[in-house]
């Protein structure tokens, strides 16, 4: 959720050209801080989702499996930060975030495609607010959609589990108990750019929590920052990204079709 | 899938000024037939679905019931002919098309919504094309979103399972076999009209077939004809309609919340 | 209006692929006929625009002057018929349509564009509706803009002036009196295809005649037929062609602006 | 540009209910400053327009003229201040701030329209960047495209002439130089809000500076504030404001059709 320091390295080469022009002559916008941006009203309503701790569904047959249903290895992915294994753990199919680290991006890069991933924040509750059951999966490395321990745990409306973060806040609060599975599906649309870099279109996004809808055909305004407004930056496919944020997130039984 | 007689006198009311102006002097399009909004290529690759038959997910804390898992009676439906009874059988959850009783539509109009319905064709093929296992869910009780035993069963793409009837084929064809369930998962965005009766903003669907992304964010262009081009019809909010195609499909957990 | 033949020449290159897989296994629609895409009702409303005749506008210093308006040559625009000289007349900016000389299309392809362009309809009135004062201008060379004398003269709607034609009518008819300069202003954006061939969004369009709106961001469902259902075509940048359809239309001062 | 504090009484009685709930138990977001908001790179390119002082184009016969060409009288606007008298001077079709006087909004209130205005910054040149010619009109008094000298005149980018204010900067900078007549086309589309307040659709708007596209269908965040991101309120038709902003900004043929 934090913006990742290694995403700047990737974009680099993609996103050259795209800012530029004159930059030194024009003066900066002034700084913001991270709280400019976090808007707690109104809370999303609590919705009880079904339990899906044994609605595991198979991926369909045209699907990459980024992670099986009983892998005992992450083969599909690498550590975000160049050359750093990946610290993750696994077993029997469910893969632990392992804090500090570091987060973890897919080896192929995608465009538009429909994702499902199962995640469970911590059964042990340590922290609040965005401190507890944190983490995130990011859009073409760029664009992320929350995971948080939300259930029973207040944060800023645009922070929470199945927002655009700092974007868009869910339609509902559509979290399990800690320690209890959640599933994503995910619609996506990414953006289009023109030659010069600017914006052509915006990308698109559609989220299942649970079965629930949390955002429905949502325009991603740009980059999910931490500090500051969203920032159009143009590229070309990209990873997927799990974060490390410091918290034991357990996830499983991800897979992607590209569109 | 062909439009239903009784659909247009439910219609009647709403619509009533949106055609009319001078409709007398100036001269009607040529009549069509059905087959000239029949296309068969490209056809929906095929994708094989995970098996939903033992992964039912009960309804959100905030679901509007429309068939419970453990339902023997009909309560949230009536016939389409005003004054008929329903004709459709149901027994521990499970609903079944009683051919030549009438379609059903619910007693509660919905505008915006997420629809969940599961649906099975018969086990026993009988006939072939749109002849098999056929049926259909309406939006507002206008728009198609075609059911079908699609399975090894070819027919033009749209008019194939989560199609858009005779408007937009299904971007792959998810189908299970005859007898066993299949899951619609319908995100649904009415059309808006302008006070004048012209169309504000289109209508607009994503479909998830088994789990398979088949419409994304598709634009309903209009009725969903099984002759002639689709029609522009202002309208305000509208039922569900199962369709009565002679086929005796079942259905089963249905639930509805809207947006 | 009636699809040109040209067209499918050029069309050949950039489209090949996007229809083909199995097109002999299975059937084709049936057979249309071109008063079955001709809807006559609403008629659009009678705007009385502004006269325009001695409301010349230059070119912004960053257009392409596709005519000036000075010009005594013809030297942006070539025959359709491949190897065919142009055989429309040109004096002091004025171009008129030579019947039967075939229609034209500029040197230049184009993607997303504004156009500007003026038009007038033959002074004295000779055949009606679609017999009168027809031509029409093309985006992309596929997707057409109508032109037409509708001054008084009745057609179906979806064929008026500013129609795209056989798809959405004009918001209004604000056509000028025959002999009199009429002024479109087209925003035009371009389709965008997937790698596929299959469509990634629809083409929209915005139409100022003489200076009032009659396309407000128009989707455009496909190419613009004569005859039958609108087509979805992959392909690339294309030019703008103006139509020969047997009446000397003229046209002065037209430039475009890429975007 | 600042924003109007007579609006938000305008507001109050429209948009009650759309925030509101659990306001005092939760977080505000830390208050901003307005250069957090201004972004000055990349600059638009600098396009010379056509000439328009002569080409004045009359309203078409289904405009409401809120300016006519030859009025001598303000009788289509009011203060924005209740009670208080339009300040404004007016001759012969040309109207000018009055600075000190106050905004002016129109009597009646549009929802979606096409809105043609001119105004021309004072011949002679006060102030710089955001001092200098600057005015605003508003749609459905929430909603600024900036009106500003800018002329050989460097601001900030999403503050130029033709800019969403401190949203969307123009593709292009158009502007006339100071004391030439600058015309506005507009095309608005109102957003749409929920029963509940909330956002259905953004509002959407096109604007040809001198004829020159500088925003194309852009989509209107949220209200254009001078400090902080832009809101969403619901609410219904709204006026048309013209801003005083302390220069005298010239006023003249302005006309608007509703759609």
């Amino acid at each position: 959720m934090k913006h990742l320091l290694l995403l700047s390295a990737w974009c680099v080469g993609v996103c050259a050209g795209a800012a530029g022009q004159d930059a030194k002559k024009y003066p900066d916008p002034a700084p913001m801080t991270h709280d400019m941006s976090e808007f707690w009203t109104p809370q999303p309503k609590i919705v009880t989702p079904p339990d899906m701790d044994n609605a595991v569904v198979a991926p369909p047959s045209d699907a990459v499996v980024l992670l099986g249903l009983k892998d005992n290895a992450i083969s599909e992915w690498v550590n975000c930060e160049e050359g750093k294994p990946v610290g993750w753990q696994i077993e029997n199919g469910i893969m632990t975030v392992k804090p500090h680290s570091g987060s973890i991006r897919t080896k192929k890069d995608f465009g538009d495609f429909q994702l499902h991933l199962e995640w469970s924040a911590p059964t042990e509750i340590v922290g609040e607010s965005q401190g507890r059951g944190n983490s995130g999966v990011f859009m073409q490395g760029m664009y992320e959609v929350q995971i948080l321990d939300n259930y029973q745990n207040e944060t800023y409306a645009n922070g929470q589990a199945g927002s655009i973060y700092k974007q868009t806040p869910p339609l509902v609060n559509a979290c399990q108990k800690p320690g209890k599975w959640n599933t994503y599906d995910i619609i996506y649309t990414a953006p289009r750019f023109k030659e010069d870099g600017s914006l052509q279109s915006h990308g698109r996004i559609t989220v299942l929590h649970n079965g629930v809808l949390v955002q429905n055909n949502t325009m991603i305004l740009g980059t999910t920052e931490f500090i500051g407004f969203p920032r159009i930056v143009a590229h070309s496919k990209g990873p997927i990204i799990l974060q490390d944020h410091l918290n034991p997130v357990r996830f499983r039984n991800i897979w992607i079709r590209e569109l």
